[in-house]
C-alpha cells in the first residue's frame, strides 16, 4: 500500500469514527423523548397520564414524518459538504436574498422525502442527528399544553412545528441561513453562535410552549374566581426524577454530539461543562427553595438541573469550567423566579414549567455565550477567522449577534406559533371540552384510564373476573 | 514506521472501531430487556406485576447460561473469520449434510462454555452481540404467557429456548446454515436474508409466544361462558409508553449494530430507515384506531411503533426511505388486525399482543425485504455476487427464499416449542393453579405483592409501625 | 503525506477512539444514577419516595461540586500522561512519603477547580470518567440511610464523601498512591489491583453505607420491643426491577470502560465476563430463595444480579468465563447470607441491602481477583512486569495485596465516615425527628408527598377543582 492509499484510508477512518460518534450521540438524544414523557407525566394529574404520555410518544412519530417530508430540506437543504462525514455534495440548495451585495439565506430547498439520489451516509447521519434535535423542540409544548390540549389539535400543530417552525429558525442558525452569516456579512463576531441549541432547540420549544399555553388558557380551577392562584400538584415525583436523570443522560449526546465529529477532542471539555452546569442548576434550586421556602422542592431541583443543562447548551464548547458552574447556578435561580412570574404575574398556566426551563434559560444560555466565550475554541466558526469570544473577553459584536438571535427567535417562533394555533383552532378547536377536562383526558379523549382502578390501591381483587372491565378497552368496545 | 507497519496499524484500528461499535450497540440491545419488562408489566394487572417483572429479569440470567453453555456453540460454532473483528479462526466447526454434492449446514459444534482457547476479542464480541439478540427472542413469550405461567415452567422453557430453539434457527440464517446457502446452493437470490432479525429474533419470539399462549390457555374470565370476549385492561399506561421508548432506543443498537462494523457507513441509512418505519407504525395505529373506534388507543400506538420496528428489522439495510415508511404503515395496521384475529377468531389469549407484534410483523418484514430490496446494498451477501434485490426490483428467487425462511421458522420454532411445552408441562406443570391466578401470582408464586398496600392510596399512615407487615417479605418469614 | 505524518495521524486516531470510548462508557455509568434511584425508592415506603429520589438526584449535583473543587485533584492530581489520551503532562503532582528509600503516594495536589491551564482533552476525559465512578460510591449510602436520614445531614456528608473519603482511597489504588505500588515497592504481585472498582467504588460505598446506617440507627418499628425483627416491605417491585436493568446496562460502561481505551480489544472479554457474573448472581439468588424459603424472591434476584456485577468488577479483565460464572454464583448466595447477618445478628437496619451488595460482595470481588486471575492479561500492570496472576495461578503476593487492599478500605473509609458522621451530626443532627419519620419524610422534610392523593386510587375525581390542593406545593405556599 502506498502513502496515498494510506492517507485515503486514514481519511475514511476519520469519517467512520465521526459517523459512529454522531449516530451514537444522536441515539442518546432520541432517548430524551422518554425523559420528557416522564417529567411531564409526573408533573400532571393521574387522570391525564395516558394523554400526556401519548402526546410525548406520538410527537416523535409525527415529527419524523414532518421532518422527513419537508423539515429537513428546509433546514439543511442548503448545506454543502461538512467535511466531517466525507464528501457529500448532494444538498447545497439554499434560497437566499441579496442585500447590498451580500447574500442572506432564508431556507434550504433540497432533500424532501430523502429520495435515494440525495441519501449518502453523511446525509443520513445529518438527517438523524438534526431530526432528534428538532424532536426535542417539538415535544416541549406538550408539557405546557398538558391536561387540556385537544389531541387532534396537538397532532396538527406538531406537524407544523416539525416541518416549518423549527426548521426555518434552524436553517438561519445552523443551515447557512442569515443569522449564521451575521459575522461574515456584518462583522458581528461569528454571527449568531449556538453550539448545541439553547436557542434553536430550547428557546424555540419554550416560545412555542408559551404561546400554546397562553392560547389554550389555564386549566379549570387554576385561577380561582377571587384571583388567587391554586397549585395543581403533579401525581408522581418518581416519574419526574427518573425523567430528569434520563434527560441529563441524553444531554451527553446533545452537547458533545454537536461537534458532529468524534475526531474533535473538544468533546471531552464539552461533556464536563455540561455536567458542571447541571450540577450548578440543581444546587442553586435546592438552596433557593430551602432558604426561601423553608424546605427544598424536589420538582424544582429537577427543573433546576434541566435549566442548567439548557443554559450550557449554547456555550458548552466555549467556556471555562468555573463559567459552566456559574451559568448553571444562575439558571437554577432564574428558572424559579421565571416560573413564579409566568404563573402569577403573566397568569399563564404552564403545568410543567416548560417556558421557564426551556424558553427563559435557553435565552440565558445564548447571552452567557455572548458574555463568557473565552476565545479558546471556535477557530473559523461560521466562516469568520479567529476563535469565539464573548463580551467579557473583548468581542462586543458577538454579544450583539447573540441578542439578535434571541429577538429573532422570539419574533419568528412566537408569531408563527400564534398563527398556527389560530388556524388549527379554527379547523378542529384547540381546547378540550370542560367536562372532558374534569373527567380527565384519558377517559374522555383516549377511551380509557391511564391507570387501572385496581392499579395499586387494592391488594387482592376478590376474583379475577372482577378486574375484567368490558368498558375500558377501545378495541373491544367496537368489535 | 514503514508502509507495511502503517497498513497493519490501520487494519487494527478498523478492527478496534468495529469492536467498539458492536459492543456499544450490543449494550443498547441488552437495555431493551428493560423495555420488554415495562411494556409487558404495564399491559398486565397490578396483582401480577412482580411476576411479570421477575420473568423479564430472570430470563436474561437464564438465557445467558443457556447460550453460554450450549446456544452459542450451536449457533455460531461453524462460523469462520468474520473479517470485521480481525483474524479469529477459532470456531469453524459446522455439522452439515451433503445433498447432491452440496453442503447444507445444520448446527455449529464449537464454543461450548467459552473455554479460554476459543475466546479471542472477536469471538467475545460476537458472543455478546448474538447473546443479546437471542435474549430478545427469549423474553417475548413471557408477555404471551403473562398472568398464568407457572414460574418453574417458565424457567425450564427459557433454558430450552435460549440453548436450542433459537440457536438452531439462527445457525441456519446467520451461522452459515442451510437457509443462508439457499442462494449459493440453489440459486434463490442471496438465500434467506434477514439483516437484523425480523425472522431470527422476532418471528422466533412470536411463534414461541403463540404456542406458549395456546398451550397455557386463556386467563380465567377472558372468554365468558356465553362466548363473549372480555377485555382485561393493563394497569399502567406510563409503564407501557416508557417501555416503548426504551425499545425504540434500543432498536438503534439492534439494526445498525447488525453490520458488526462501525466501518460500514451504511449504518446511517439503516438507522434512518429504522426511525422512519417506527414512525409509520405508530401513525398508522393512531389513525386506524381513531377512525375505526372513535378514539386513538395509546397501547395500540405503542404496539404500532413496535410493529414498524419489527418489520423494518430484516429489510432496514436494503430499502429506500419511502419504502421504510410504507413498511411501517402496513405494520401499524397489520398488528391491530392480527391482534383482533388472534383474540377473537383463534381465541388465543395473548395479554400483550406479542404474537401480533413480533410474529406477524416479523413475517411481514421478511416479505417486505423479498419485495422491496432495491439493489443498492448487500454486494456479495451470503457469498452470492451482486446486491440484494426483491421481487419488485427483479429478483423472484430472493422472494422465494424469504418465503422459505418464513415457513421454516414456523415449522421449526412451532414444533420444538410445542414439544418443549409438553415435556416441561409433564415435568412440573405449565399453568398456575386457578386460585393462585385469582389471588395474583405475586402473592401466590413469589411470596409478596408487587406493590405495597400503602403504595399510593394513603398519604400518611397513622404510624410507621402500621406500614410494617410481617407477612409480606419472604426472608423474614423463614428466619 | 510522508510516513511520519501518517504515523502521527494514526496516533491521533487512536487517541480520538479512546476518548470517544471513555466518554460514551462514562455516560453509561452516569446513567446508573437513575438505576440507584429506582432500586432504592422501590425498596422503601411510599411516604418516603420523594426523599429517596431527591437524595439520589442531588447527590449527583453535590458530588460534582465536591469532585470538581477538590476530589479530582486529590485523586488524580499525581497522575502522569496516561498514553491512551495522547500526551497530557499537566498533572503529576503527588504528595508522597519516603520509607526506606521507596516512595509511597498519599494524595494528588493538582487539578483543583479544573482551571483552564490544567484542562486538556485527556484530563477532561479522565475527570468525567472518574467523576461518575465516584458518584456511584457517593450514592450508595443514600439507600442505607433511607427513610430516616435528615436531608441537610445527607447533603453535608455527601460533599465530604465526594471530595475527601472516596478520592483518597481512589488515589491509593488508581492515582499512583501507595496501594498501587505495593508490587513495585514491596514485591506483592502487581500491588492492589482493582480493575473497575470492586473496592474503590463498591466497598467504599458499602462501608460508608454501613457506618451511616449504624450511626442513624434502625427505622422506627424495625426492631420490636420484644427483640423481633420486622420486615418493612418496599412499595414497588417494578421500580426495583427497572432500576436493576438500568444498573446492569450501565455496568457495561463501568467495566469495559475502565480500560480507558477503545483500542484495547480486551473490552470484549470484559463485557462478556460482566454479563456472565450478573447471570450467576441472579440465578443463585433465585435458586437459594426458592429452595430455602419456598418461593423465589424478586428483590433478592435483583440484589443477586447486582452482587454478581459488584463482584466481577475488580476481576473482570483477568478471569476466564467459567470463573466469571462462579464469581457471580458465590456472590448471589453471599448477598443473602450477608443481608440476614447484618439485619438479624448485627441488628443494623439497611433498608435496601446496600452493605451486603456493595460492601460484602465488593470485598469478595477483590478476593476473587487475588484467587482467580489467570495470567492472560495485565502485562506490566502498575509497573510490574508480567501479567496478573491470582493465588490459584501461582502468585501468593497478589492475594496478599488484595487482602491489604480490603483491610485498608475498611479502616480508611470506615474511620473517616465515622468521624464525618459525628461532625455532621454535631452540626445539624443526622436523624429526622420521630414524628417526621412517622409522617413520612416527603411531607415533613420536602414539603409535599411524592405521590399525589389521587395518584392511582380514584379514577375520576368528581371535579377538577377537587384535585387542586393548595397545601401541597411549596412554591405557592410562600408567594
Amino acid at each position: 500500500m502506498n502513502a496515498a492509499d494510506l492517507a485515503k484510508q486514514l481519511g475514511d477512518l476519520h469519517t467512520e469514527l465521526n459517523i459512529v460518534w454522531t449516530l451514537l450521540t444522536g441515539f442518546l438524544v432520541m432517548f430524551m423523548q422518554a425523559g420528557f414523557a416522564l417529567v411531564e407525566t409526573g408533573l400532571t394529574r393521574a387522570k391525564n397520564v395516558a394523554h400526556t404520555m401519548a402526546m410525548n410518544l406520538l410527537v416523535y412519530a409525527i415529527a419524523i414524518l414532518g421532518f422527513w417530508s419537508m423539515g429537513f430540506a428546509l433546514q439543511m437543504g442548503g448545506v454543502g459538504p461538512l467535511g466531517t462525514f466525507g464528501q457529500d455534495p448532494t444538498l447545497s440548495h439554499e434560497l437566499a436574498i441579496d442585500l447590498g451585495g451580500r447574500s442572506f439565506g432564508l431556507m434550504g430547498l433540497r432533500g424532501f422525502f430523502l429520495s435515494p439520489d440525495v441519501v449518502t451516509p453523511g446525509v443520513a447521519t445529518l438527517f438523524l442527528f438534526q431530526l432528534v434535535f428538532m424532536d426535542t423542540a417539538a415535544t416541549i409544548p406538550t408539557g405546557a399544553g398538558a391536561e387540556r390540549w385537544k389531541f387532534t389539535s396537538f397532532v396538527l400543530f406538531s406537524f407544523v412545528s416539525s416541518s416549518i417552525i423549527y426548521p426555518i429558525f434552524a436553517n438561519w442558525t445552523w443551515g447557512g441561513g442569515w443569522l449564521s452569516t451575521l459575522g461574515s456579512n456584518l462583522g458581528l463576531g461569528h454571527g449568531h453562535v449556538d453550539f448545541a441549541g439553547s436557542s434553536v432547540v430550547h428557546m424555540s420549544g419554550g416560545v412555542m410552549a408559551f404561546v400554546v399555553a397562553q392560547q389554550l388558557g389555564p386549566r379549570l380551577g387554576k385561577y380561582a374566581p377571587d384571583g388567587s392562584v391554586k397549585a395543581v400538584p403533579g401525581h408522581s415525583i418518581p416519574l419526574v426524577v427518573l425523567g430528569t436523570c434520563i434527560l441529563a443522560f441524553g444531554w451527553f449526546g446533545f452537547n458533545p454530539g454537536s461537534t458532529l465529529s468524534g475526531s474533535d477532542t473538544r468533546i471531552a471539555v464539552i461533556a464536563v461543562n455540561t455536567m458542571l452546569a447541571s450540577s450548578g442548576g440543581a444546587i442553586a434550586a435546592f438552596a433557593y427553595t430551602k432558604l426561601r421556602f423553608g424546605a427544598p422542592d424536589v420538582s424544582m431541583m429537577c427543573n433546576g438541573m434541566l435549566s442548567g443543562l439548557v443554559a450550557i447548551t449554547a456555550p458548552c464548547a466555549f467556556v471555562t469550567a468555573p463559567s459552566a458552574v456559574l451559568i448553571g447556578l444562575v439558571a437554577g435561580v432564574l428558572v424559579i423566579r421565571a416560573s413564579l412570574f409566568i404563573e402569577q404575574t403573566l397568569r399563564v398556566d404552564d403545568p410543567v414549567g416548560a417556558v421557564a426551563v426551556h424558553g427563559v434559560c435557553g435565552a440565558w444560555g445564548i447571552l452567557a455565550l455572548g458574555l463568557l466565550a473565552d476565545g479558546r475554541y471556535g477557530e473559523g466558526f461560521n466562516g469568520v477567522p479567529g476563535p469565539v469570544r464573548g463580551l467579557l473577553y473583548g468581542d462586543v459584536g458577538q454579544f450583539l449577534a447573540s441578542c439578535i438571535g434571541i429577538v429573532t427567535n422570539l419574533v419568528w417562533v412566537g408569531t408563527v406559533t400564534f398563527l398556527a394555533m389560530k388556524v388549527v383552532g379554527a379547523l378542529v378547536g384547540n381546547r378540550s371540552a370542560p367536562q372532558h377536562e374534569v373527567d380527565g383526558l384519558d377517559v374522555s379523549e383516549l377511551g380509557g384510564p391511564g391507570y387501572a382502578p385496581d392499579a395499586l390501591g387494592r391488594r387482592r381483587p376478590s376474583a379475577a373476573v372482577e378486574a375484567v372491565d368490558p368498558t375500558s378497552r377501545i378495541l373491544l368496545k367496537h368489535p
